[in-house]
């Protein structure tokens, strides 16, 4: 069968763009014993990836140019010769960006579109959603009254860390790139307050006026002078999540910034690093969780969908100049 | 009765110098009811009082020009109109940098001259050794067998730090600023090795070389460019103590440095700011640690002693360029 694949074709330097990916058609063999074809229904891009790009360490094992690209997938299962899987049912997993593809069954998980919208396993209920979830109840751990700062507030892990954030009883000051997302995120998301950082010229001082009882959870999706601007604004004792640098991906050197360390230490601070596969043991709970609150209303999904298997790549550098609201996703 | 006290004369720019302080007679007043006559034996000079002589937020209050200069102390109780507190007892406290002193023992903890000496109790078993086992304990949690790095390894602080390591299990490499130090450290408080950090142009690279396991707990004491080559040899679940700046304290400028954010993320690394007091509840269980272990002989205590009471403030202007090692003290 003739089937499309987005092959990862080189590293880039700096931002992405087009050239460092290619599309080919690959025949797909047929499923052998213990095996399933899949058909591809949405894609996930998502920024982690671009640390894939790179050579050397960053979050997971590097992508190699020539090898299929690979992210988060909802897919079909179209034919089995796996006695786990029944053809019609549903899967999420790591897979190649590619419309058809054959699996051995391993590291994927089922997924109920009577539950949710099949997409939104890639958002709400899926990486993002665990990631908003863990991070903010593994490391933040907000108390009732507390200030939550969110940066990259319209995305696809902060718009759901936000929401989570005001469920907790949280004031909740998003941080996002244009005046329709921070209006959106006060409409639609219930946050209390958003700051437009294209528009403000000092983050320090609207970060201050926006949390007049200062920051004790900071969750950071974006680093740089973003994130310089809230860290002038925390309170004792407060803890920083760092899920996300967004706005440092594409540097090609080593960014410098105030250091931070006394900073720290004058408020008994903590920061720290957040994986989200590090809670891998808490991903039923997690979901569970999201899966209830979603149900109930009390979280609202958001995303903005790509449609064309070829435009993965457009949409995937699209997450740097910010044109999602929510979670990106492309449907095939 | 005359009496010798050392008044904070002006806020220091940059590194401080003699003439932030001024010395005065001031006359002591006889203890009226309920009230204590203390005489000064040991003045502690500590690194974190720079922060106090800055205007705002630090540690703790600033220090206002005109007012005497104060530090932990051991005094002796040298007449008493206090029922809690009998003539020849000794105590330690935060107290004023004067020969002679008036308390109503608030805030006073009594000391044992038989169970060690005391300038100890400024010491190994006094705020500094509280600080290395206290931040040690509760962010750093070294397991048996890893990696521990501490820099201004042969301070106050930081030679406990290294021999408490020693006794957890760790592997420990100290960082401090002259081959005599590092030679100290190695031949008589039992750290594995020890990196001069002016002959050592390149700090990843020594640290590299020091550890090739990477580094697991950094117990840091001073930050700046050592602790950026620390920092680029982390671990995985690195736990970072932020216990000081000694190398940032004299900066009249918000220091810059190589963003860190990204490293703690890709290693999902802890970074926490470490105030000793914030754990007060835990400091007789602390204390008696230390005391158990300097007992058994499996700590060793360090200290410089300074003669003369006028020689405090060149004795605490001495910690930025390094002149002690382990915990320095001026006897009067």
């Amino acid at each position: 069968m003739k089937n499309k694949v987005i092959i990862f074709e080189k590293r880039p330097e700096g931002m992405p763009d087009l050239n460092c990916f290619r599309q080919e058609d690959i025949m797909v063999q047929e499923p052998a014993d213990g095996e399933i074809l899949l058909k591809t229904h949405y894609i996930s891009v998502d920024p982690y990836l671009r640390g894939r790009m790179r050579e050397g360490k960053s979050y997971a094992a590097a992508f190699n140019p020539g090898e299929p690209m690979r992210s988060g997938i909802i897919a079909e299962v179209i034919e089995t010769n796996n006695s786990e899987y029944r053809q019609g049912e549903y899967i999420t997993g790591m897979l190649n960006w590619a419309e058809y593809q054959i699996s051995n069954g391993e590291g994927l998980v089922k997924v109920d579109p009577d539950v949710a919208p099949l997409s939104a396993y890639l958002g709400i209920l899926g990486m993002p959603g665990l990631t908003a979830y863990l991070g903010l109840m593994e490391i933040g751990r907000p108390q009732d009254g507390e200030t939550l700062v969110v940066s990259g507030a319209a995305g696809a892990v902060g718009i759901v860390t936000g929401q989570i954030g005001k469920i907790l009883g949280c004031k909740v000051v998003g941080i996002a790139g244009s005046d329709e997302k921070t209006e959106m995120l006060k409409k639609d998301f219930g946050f209390d307050d958003a700051v437009n950082y294209k528009t403000t010229s000092n983050i320090r001082k609207a970060i201050a006026e926006k949390c007049p009882s200062g920051v004790d959870v900071y969750f950071d999706n974006v680093g740089g002078e973003i994130s310089d601007g809230v860290m002038m604004n925390i309170n004792k004792f407060a803890r920083i999540i760092i899920c996300g640098a967004i706005s440092q991906y594409n540097e090609t050197r080593m960014p410098t910034g105030p250091r931070l360390q006394s900073v720290l230490l004058v408020n008994s601070a903590l920061m720290k690093g957040f994986l989200v596969n590090d809670y891998a043991g808490k991903f039923p709970h997690a979901t569970g969780q999201l899966t209830h609150w979603l149900l109930e209303g009390q979280l609202k999904n958001k995303e903005t969908i790509i449609e064309g298997f070829e435009n993965i790549p457009k949409a995937f550098i699209g997450l740097f100049t910010g044109t999602n609201k929510g979670k990106m996703v492309v449907k095939v």
